[in-house]
């Protein structure tokens, strides 16, 4: 994935970041191997206009608007992992102009016998960031006892997981420790240039494939793992308890979304309390390893800026853990609380 | 599954009950639809004399020694999921003599080429239980509030969880309640004819799978779920999380194998105690939906009569709910259990 250097993103209406998260994600950390976004709704304004982020990259009508472009990257995620039919003629074209095509949908681009011909045709590649061959159970030898990990957890998906992660794993880079972020999404592997995207594995070999990234990985000081769905969540609790006890973390970041009242996707089930999340998820963690919860990452996109603080200031009074937002006041709460864990375990 | 009636189950060199435990089950709960065992090693005995079930069925050597027979069913879960290369000629020979072939293994029968194009030539059919194509997300809406959802969990795997669901399920039926056992794995579909094996589906679409299996089945009074892997196991948690959140039961049955003192497959790490077990099972089931451990049931297999009371009566005393090893005892206690919580509900 980062031999990409001149992507075109595709939202195509989608400018919430929840929808386009990926898109959002390709504009924050890899903004300058972004060509142009494809929207023909916002075509004509930037990046920044539209979505906040990405200065001056131009939102494109159509792909002749992009001429060198090496890659059309699927920027949202649509209900249901289907490819709106709309979007057909627009990857075709692209395929013609000998781009490849980078999907982290659930159906697979090599599934569609006429994209796979286009793609033929024109020498170009058709990559789903979601296939895997996963076939490893766990088992729970090999982990690198020095090596400190830790992984990002949420009250739901979609609340800043991947984000927090890397910009926990940054910071630390930043304070000197050789930190790495470790993608289990396909947000996250497109941003990183690796990783898996476990909520697609055999439920049987979900342990086994974080437990593989963890063994690929523990050569560094210390690993940052993304979180999937969240244990809360009744679609995709399985995922987060396959990621938790594959990866045997030391500490966790709880992630969470301000003034959410529901489930993402499911509206008639409300939030759970905090409090709660972070008591399950340690009591679960430790089944397996001695864990807790370190630090709080606030999600507070689209909020005031006082709103936000407050919102931290209560959390940290709630819960008696450092709260941040990490891209609104930067992730130093989030690193020194990894620090101060690194230190107490003498990793 | 339901369509075959002389079977031929291949155990061929494995007769413990863990490793043969889909060639137990159907002694047990199909032998009327079982012609004969392929065993080289046992050949020329009773199943009887062999498994300890199944009467005198005959073990034999060669499919030649069982003319008539339907299907080839593979009998074992061999390490790693894959086809002996000694087991290759055999089912080659049953496809050519028009003989079906059945198999639960991960990796799929018709996955490979010379089975696929014996299986033609024969006019024979490949069934691999473990297939799906799974794709919806659970959604939370639709279960009938009367029907009450038991389900069958373990400390580990190979705790005998699918036969006490199966016998539960008989039991409940016997005392007059329409009660009906779900499979969610290879040999529970074998037995009961219908069901999906939950393990092998995409993580993403696994409550969501267990969710249809509830709405396919929730018109009788009661259904009995069986549980896959365990909470507690390092590879397979997340399967019987996705179970128990797609499922939401009203009841669970703890299943433990007595004086077993490591984890299934996983030697170096230590059995977790039965109160742990019931108190994380009950905080995870409570999630999503009011749950709680309504009786025990011990796997007494290969111990003394007075040794599995013993162990039954300490467990009573230990948790405070009734136990019994449904096999020895008959379910009486994992029925009147169900019938009390069923009152209590109002269901």
């Amino acid at each position: 994935m980062k031999q990409f250097r001149r992507m075109v993103v595709l939202t195509d209406g989608h400018v919430d970041p929840e929808t386009a998260k990926t898109a959002f994600c390709l504009l924050r950390y890899r903004a300058d191997d972004v060509a142009a976004v494809l929207d023909r709704q916002s075509a004509g304004k930037t990046c920044r206009e539209v979505f906040g982020l990405g200065g001056s990259i131009p939102v494109v009508e159509s792909l002749k608007d992009a001429e060198g472009a090496d890659a059309l990257v699927i920027g949202i995620a649509p209900p249901g992992g289907k490819i709106p039919q709309r979007w057909r003629p627009i990857i075709l074209e692209a395929l013609a102009r000998r781009m490849s095509v980078v999907s982290g949908l659930h159906d697979f681009l090599r599934d569609d016998a006429e994209f796979c011909r286009a793609a033929e045709r024109g020498g170009a590649r058709l990559v789903d960031l979601r296939d895997n061959t996963e076939r490893d159970v766990a088992r729970r030898k090999g982990f690198r006892e020095k090596c400190l990990r830790l992984h990002t957890i949420g009250n739901d998906c979609c609340s800043g997981k991947m984000v927090a992660a890397v910009e926990l794993a940054r910071g630390m880079v930043c304070a000197g420790i050789d930190a790495r972020f470790v993608a289990t999404g396909q947000t996250g592997m497109l941003v990183s240039g690796a990783g898996c995207a476990v909520d697609r594995v055999i439920a049987d070999f979900l342990a086994g494939a974080v437990e593989n990234l963890v063994l690929a990985n523990q050569r560094h000081e210390a690993i940052v793992v993304e979180g999937q769905g969240s244990l809360f969540h009744p679609r995709y609790s399985c995922v987060a308890l396959g990621l938790l006890h594959g990866l045997m973390p030391d500490g966790l970041v709880l992630c969470y979304t301000m003034e959410r009242k529901a489930l993402y996707g499911m509206e008639h089930i409300s939030m759970p309390a905090l409090e709660r999340v972070v008591e399950f998820y340690e009591s679960a963690a430790r089944l397996m390893h001695p864990c807790r919860v370190i630090a709080v990452a606030v999600n507070g996109v689209g909020r005031a800026a006082e709103a936000v603080a407050a919102e931290c200031e209560r959390t940290e009074a709630r819960l008696g853990l450092p709260a941040c937002d990490p891209i609104r006041h930067g992730p130093d709460k989030l690193v020194n609380a990894a620090v101060r864990l690194r230190k107490e375990l003498g990793k």
